[in-house]
This record gives structure tokens, C-alpha cells and sequence, in this order.
């Protein structure tokens, strides 16, 4: 599992990012800077919280695989500055970002006692935005200047296609990877697994219908067929049932392909949110519904369905816990995901303004998403 | 190993069929959107014949990976008529095909008592002959107009390599993922890696041979190379032998080298075949080898090399099936061959048939083998 | 694991070496011939060396694994002549240096009781220096009548990048796969990862730092990246703890990268040694620091740090070798990287000389890099 989502990180991540014409340099080389540096850091941080002892910070395999959660949700803010900041800059976000991902893990995990294994919203919900917030106070009026290489074109999208299969495949083992071992996590590969198989079909159902002439658009196919792996992130692991998931996953590819077609132009117009990969439909929208369909079946969990000791089992009700009820339940996760986003908003907005120092070296507006700047092409 | 299958439909079988200069979309796109369908549909109907109870379906990691197996044989299938179909089309063709793949393969393993682990005959023969069928009965005599889209270009043959290594890599998982754990297991990975060793170096060798100035044709590289795997589906989990394997190899790869430079022009021009991937030198004559090699290796099965325990094992001489003897089984798997042949020409025959109905939307002759006409290019 | 280390072989190295603008097919498919013809080989070989038992050879898993880091050596040797030979002569090579590895190996493992579990002197040292004797030998002096072949294209470069990630992705694997179960194994593959994720920074940082304008060169990111994995080779199953690795990480991106701005070019002019893919600097440098990290380690190992039992079982100080101390078994290791160079350099020029006979049929030298001599194009 762990092999599974570092592949998911650095080529997962980095070839799904190559669709631009002119950027496949920086997309997998910073993706491959920034998640080499996080992961670092992300075993310091994440050590300092979780696993140290007598001075000294104990790492397992398990610590490895949640710096590469950690890091994963640094790659997701990448995704909505792709091809507009500067590889200093990337490098400082990412410090702050894995800072403020250990913060909230530590606040949903530990104190608001959540379970979140998938990473709905320690990693979707916060990390998409946070970057859609930086990307905000980054607002570039100028940026129609580069335009003409916001872009793809065709051996760029089977590159950005490699990306894609490998999140796709993998997700099954992203979503299960910390669950508890047997039950919970088989019933958290096999939900992610229906709740992606049909994300597909809605995704390219309604990619064909929402175009003029009934073509496919490669950005949705890229894109929105993942959105099933992030919607079930929280519930995976929980008594979701494959037919559960098949409805959310097939909710998930509509928001996500409507997002595109729709949202996306809007945020750009209206709310001056340049969103260069449309982390907010393939992230953040189901991250959110991620988080609640969590915060649902949590809520309606039973003894009958989980039999006594998983019941206790899969939600850890034990020690300080052994009195919550699967309602007061439902509430934490609510809460999670009002405290992620209240992290990603602060954080974004102040890592934004940090980043907005005019120290950092980043490109002018004319030759954003161009390689040539900081790569010898 | 259920990753490594998983690997192998959606990247292995989608990136090999990338060769097409302007197909890559389609041939990546379509085939992730027949397998994620497919593996659904599979699940239900596997589901239904195997795993019933008390009105659920109960389903593991080993029934996802029977689902991609399953869908193996659509996406072999598909391989004949690339380029020529429209998506619908293709999922019509799939319904169709994941129901008549679950009939035979209850027929053979239920019924016939067959033992086919790596699917020489439920995936390869079957899915093969099923795809050459429904291609011969959509014969397109004008295709020539296109003939100029039915090449390769530099870089779509490298990403088609992606495709063919990851196939061969983990094929040793693909035969050996539901054989019994332990013995069976173990020779099942090394009789294929043997087997695909050898296959390599004939496959080469014959390709520089059959040339005009001896060079090597990118095509039989990214296919013959593969039909090694295909030969030992049936008999890797059996006593093969290293050397049986290394022998089998050898002679799929040359068989497959040959077909690609002398059956492949032979059907499209006299049989009205039109194979746009050779799936009959990949999968079809290997699939058949693999049938009678393991027919043959059955019935050459003695007490003194399984060990009585072993012998008892290896072919489930259990229950109704306790008075079997090597010979008998030897008999009743080449049946399974006959009935897979049989099961492929009658139901692609249909399917064809029903293919051939002017309401699918497939495109015009000139424009095959041609992306612009279901994607936004 | 092995299948990890089997991706490493076929898709990294192959895709690694497809830099070069007109020599992809020849890279990923001659990677492809060579690792499957020297896979047999060294299946023999090896089975002959330490598998042998009644006229048989025993072959498991293991020996797969085995087979594959035999023909790890092989992939980097092909490295320092890529673009230059022809088929004929890369097999001939590979025959010789597959006996070759396995006496080095031989040597090493079983009479000096050397510990080298990740081959830095094994694979990458004598591997690496093997190549570089060979090449010179193949001295060229009119190379630069097709300089202009020798470099890469935009998109050239981006399927190098997904031979680097998979080979710095899955280093972790190939240097713990055969270290004893348990502990060994974490540590192994725990030390690699910090390895190679400081090596990423640095490499970075310099590859900027040396060039003019502070741009990045493909180049430095492909292969630089990757030196932390060779150079924690030997070193990485002992108590090197991970601040250790980082260090040995870092430093080994800085000589790496040292090495492709200053000593490639000095190494081609002076020294006649042309070596394509920079050999030099990813892996034999690396490969020797990995040497002399792993002989300082193992004198440096106490009792105190590694427990009693772990102590005796970590260097396997039984039987024999009951009375060995730390500062002997140092001296061993050391031992060790002198007879890997000496067989290198001894076997190089052996093999060198057989290949440098005008009966191979290479290419003229306004032909080298270039696919169309061998395949059809």
C-alpha cells in the first residue's frame, strides 16, 4: 500500500499535472521538488505530533505513508498555481502548508476524535483550499496575456493520462492504506472501487451530453473520473455498502464534470479565482460531499449492521470515547469539516499574502505555464 | 497481485492500443470507460453464478479481480475493432460479451471441471475468437479511406511501450492471481516470467529475420513480445517445467512473429477480418496453445512429480471429481477449448449482428481511426 | 518486491535511456532484449553459483530477484554505450558480464562475506565501471559527426522523467528486497527513502546554482535524483539512522551533479570516454561513496546500538565468521569495492576488445543515435 500511494504522489500527481503544452517540466519537476522537500518535513512535523519518544522521533512505515498523505495535499494546492509561481515560492508554501496539515490532522484526529482515513477532509476539502485561496490573493489580472499556453496539446494529454490511470488504479489503496487491517480495510478498497467504476460512466456521460455536438473533452475524462476516489475518502471505510458507493460515486462524476463546464469560468470571472487544473471540482466539491456522506453514515451507524465489538472497533469508541453515540459522531465529523475549512481559508490567506512579497522571483504575467523561464529547454 | 491485474486492463491493455497516431484519446479513453463499466457488470454477473446468498451478493478482493479478468477478455476484444466503433457501440458490446465470458467460464470451471487459472481459454480464445467474430460481421470494405490514420507515429509507438512493458511485467501476477496460494502459486509466477523471457528473444530474432535489411518492426516488439504469458495461461500453475516454459516461449513468440507478417494480411484481405491490433497473433493462436499445452500437461500429470497431496490438490480430484484421472482431465480440457470456440463464433456472430444495426452512431469509413470525431481535439 | 525491483529493471532503465531525441525505440526496446535475454542467463549462472542440489537447479522467488539486480548492472553498463552498438554486441556483452557479475558477487557474498544488500559495489560500481571500460575501448573519435542526435526533444525528456520517478519511487524496494525480513527490511527501505528524498534538494539546488541565468537542466532532475538510492546501496540495512541518510543523500546529489557539468565533459575530452547517459555520475561515483559508506558503517557498528542478537544476525557473524569484529568486517567491505573495480575494469577491457572486432556489425559513427539503422521507422 505504501508503494501504491507514493506512485499515486509523484507520478500520479506530477504526470496528471503535463497536460499544459508548454509546462510538463515544471508540472512533474516542481511536483517531484515540492513532494521531496514535504515529505521531509512531513516526517518532522508529523513526528514531533505523533510518534515522539525520549527525544527521539520514531518512523515506521506508517509514518511514511502519512507524509505522503501530508505532501499529497500540498499537490493538490499546486494543482490551482500550476504554472504561475516560482519554484521558491512552491518551496515556501509547501513548509507552511505541511505546518498547518499537521495542525488540522492533529485537531480533527486527536481532539475532535474523527475518522478520516481516506483524507476527505484533512487532505481534499483542506488542501484544495487552501490553494484556491492563495491562488485568489495571487490574483494575476494579466494572465489572458499567456493564454495561448494554458493549453494542451495531444501527446500532452496521454501523458496527463498516465497521471490519471495511476490515481485511479491506486485509489482503492490511498483510501484503505491506514485503515485497520481486515475488515475495514477490504470494505475501504472495494467502496472506493464502485464508487470509481461509476464515477467513470456519469463522467463521460455527461462530458458527451454537455458539449455542443456530443464530443468527449479530455480535461473531464482527466479530471472528473477521479472525483469517486475523493467522495468516499471519510466513508470507505465504513458500512458505506458497494451500492452506496456506486450512488456516490456516480453523484460525484456529475458535480465534477459540471464543475468544469460551469464553475470554473465563473471563479475565474467573477471571483477572480485562477484555477489552473480545476482543483475545485475534482478536490474540493467532493471533498465536501466527502466529508458529509462521512458525517452521515457515521450518524446513522448501528450495532446491527457493525455487530458489537466492530461497532466500538470501527469508530474507536473506547477510553474517554467509549460514551459518544453515533450521532454525536455524525456531529464531530460536521465539525471537521467546518474546521478544515476554516484552516484552509486562514492559512491560505496568510500564506497567500507571504507569498505575494515581491522577493519570491516569480513570472511575469506574459510567460506563465512556459517552461523556458526556470528550465534549460 | 489484484494492482498488478488492475494495472495491466487500464494501463497496460489502454496504452498498448496508443499506437495509433490519432487514436490515443480513443484508445485510452474508451477502453478505461468499457472497463470501468465492465468490472460493474461483472461483479453482478460473477456475482450471481458464484457468490448468491440470501439475496446479497458478497463480495472480496478476489471477485475484483475476476471482474478484471473478465473485462480482459472485452478489452481483447476491443483490440480487433479499434478505431472503427463508436463508445456505444463499444458498451453494448461489452454487456454482452461480460454475460456470454460468464457463461463460459461457468460452463468450463463449474461444469467441465477445467482448471485455467491464467485464462488461455475463458479470456484469450474466447475473447479473441469472440473479437474477430463481431469484427468480421462489421466488415467495412471501404476502410482503405482511412488507411492513412492506421499507422504509428514516433511517439505514439513509445507510449504504446508503456503499454506492452507493464503488461509483460506483471503477467506472472495476471496466472498466477487466484491459483492456490503456496506451490501452485510460486511455479504459476516463474513458468510465465520463463515463458515470457523466451518469447522476448524469438520474437526479436524472427522480427529482424522476416524483414527486408533485417530490421526489427516496432509492432511485433509491443505484441509477439506477449505472447508468452498468453501460451502458459493454462498450464504455469502445473508442472511446465522452467524448461517447458522456456520452450512454450519460444515457440508463441515465433508463431506470433509469423502471424503478424503473414495471417494479418491474409485475413483482412481473403477472410474480410479486419484486426486493427492483430489480436489474432496476440491472443487468439497463443490462447489456443496455451489450451493444448495445458490439456497436454494434464494429462502428462503423475502422483510421482505432484506428490500425492500435491496431484490431489493441483487438479481438485475431489468429491464427484475423485475418480478422475490425468487422462480423462486432459480430455475434458480439451473440451473447454472446443466449447470456448464454440461460445466465441456463435456469440460474436450475434453481437455482431446486433452491432451491425444502423443506430449506434458509428462513423463514416474516411473518418476512422480518427479522434476529432468523438473528442474535442 | 520483486515486482517492484522487475519495474525498475524494464520501465525505468528502459524508459530512463529514451532521452535521446532519435533513439527511443532502440533504449526502451534494446533495455527490453537485453534484460530478458540476461535474465535467463543469470538465472543459470546464478543457480549454478548458489542453488545447486542433484543435477538440479532450485529456483524461487528469491532467485527472480537476483536475477533481476544481475541485469541491473547489465542496464548500466548499456547506459555508457547507448546509441553506439548494435544488438549483436549488446547481447554478447550481456553474456559476459552476467558470469562476470556473478563471480564479482560470488567473491564478495560468499568468500570475503561482504554485506552489500543493495549492490552498491555489486551493481552499481562494478556495473557502472564495467561500461565506462567498455566505451573507452569503443573510443569513437568521429562521435561528434552526429552530436546533433545526441540530445533530447521536449517530449523525449518527459518519458525519461517516467523512468527516473519509477526507479526513485521504488528504490526503497530494490535496496531492502533481500535483506532479512523484519527489521533489516524497514530500516532499509526507511533509510533509502530519506536518502533519495534529500538527494532530490540538492540536486536542485545545484543544477540551478551551476548554470548560467540559474535555470534547470532535465538532465541533472532524470538522473542526479537518483544517486541517494546507490549511494546508501550497502550501508542502508545497517544502523545508518535517517539523519545519516540525509547526509549521505545530499552530498551524493552534489557530486552527482558536480559530475555532469564538470567531469562528463572532462572525462569525453581527456580520457576518451564517452559515456551517454553520465554513468559516471549516477552510478559509479555514487556507487563507490555507497562503498565506503557502507565499510565505515559496519566498523563503526557496536553492539550497544544493534542489540546482541540483532549484532550477530545483522553481519551474519556465525559459524566461520563467529570471531569477526566490526573494524574487520570494515575492512572486508573495503576489500570488497577494490575487487569490484579491479574485475571491472579487468573484465571491461576483455569484453571491450572482443566487442571492438569488426564482426558485430555497428553502426558508423554519423549513424550513431539514431532508431532507423535497426528498426523500422
Amino acid at each position: 500500500a505504501f508503494q501504491d500511494v507514493h506512485v499515486m504522489i509523484f507520478v500520479g500527481f506530477g504526470f496528471l499535472m503535463t497536460f499544459l503544452k508548454r509546462y510538463g517540466f515544471g508540472a512533474v519537476g516542481f511536483n517531484f521538488l515540492l513532494a521531496a522537500f514535504g515529505i521531509q518535513w512531513a516526517l518532522l512535523m508529523q513526528g514531533w505530533f505523533h510518534s515522539f519518544k525520549d527525544g527521539k522521533i520514531l518512523i515506521g512505515v506508517e509514518n511514511l505513508i502519512n507524509a505522503d498523505f501530508c505532501v499529497g495535499s500540498v499537490c493538490i494546492a499546486f494543482g490551482a498555481i500550476l504554472g504561475k509561481t516560482s519554484p521558491i515560492q512552491l518551496l515556501v508554501m509547501t513548509l507552511f502548508q505541511v505546518t498547518l496539515f499537521s495542525v488540522n490532522e492533529y485537531i480533527l484526529l486527536n481532539l475532535l476524535h474523527v475518522k478520516d482515513a481516506g483524507g476527505s477532509m484533512t487532505i481534499h476539502t483542506f488542501g484544495a483550499y487552501f490553494g484556491l485561496t492563495v491562488t485568489r490573493i495571487l490574483y494575476r489580472p494579466n494572465l489572458e496575456q499567456s493564454k495561448d499556453k494554458q493549453g494542451s496539446v495531444y501527446h500532452s494529454d496521454l501523458f496527463a493520462m498516465i497521471g490519471t490511470l495511476y490515481l485511479w488504479m491506486y485509489w482503492p489503496s490511498f483510501n484503505s492504506a491506514i485503515s485497520d487491517h481486515g475488515d475495514a480495510q477490504h470494505r475501504s478498497a472495494i467502496n472506493t472501487y464502485c464508487s470509481l467504476a461509476a464515477c467513470v460512466l456519469t463522467t463521460m456521460a455527461f462530458s458527451s451530453m454537455l458539449q455542443k455536438k456530443g464530443k468527449l473533452d479530455m480535461v473531464h475524462i482527466q479530471n472528473a473520473t477521479l472525483a469517486g476516489g475523493v467522495a468516499v475518502g471519510t466513508s470507505a471505510e465504513m458500512m458505506l455498502t458497494p451500492y452506496g458507493s456506486l450512488i456516490v460515486g456516480s453523484i460525484s462524476g456529475i458535480v465534477s464534470t459540471l464543475g468544469y463546464v460551469y464553475f470554473t469560468p465563473f471563479l475565474e470571472s467573477r471571483l477572480h479565482i485562477q484555477d489552473t487544473c480545476g482543483i475545485h471540482n475534482l478536490h474540493a466539491m467532493p471533498g465536501l460531499i466527502g466529508g458529509i456522506v462521512g458525517a452521515i453514515t457515521a450518524a446513522a451507524a448501528t450495532e446491527d449492521v457493525y455487530g458489537k465489538e466492530g461497532f466500538i472497533k470501527a469508530f474507536d469508541f473506547t477510553g474517554v470515547y467509549q460514551t459518544r453515540t453515533p450521532s454525536i459522531q455524525g456531529g464531530f465529523q460536521a465539525a471537521g469539516i467546518v474546521v478544515s475549512l476554516l484552516m484552509a481559508f486562514a492559512g491560505g490567506a496568510i500564506v497567500g499574502g507571504i507569498l505575494k512579497l515581491p522577493i519570491w522571483g516569480d513570472a511575469a504575467a506574459e510567460n506563465c505555464f512556459e517552461d523556458g523561464i526556470y528550465w534549460e529547454v
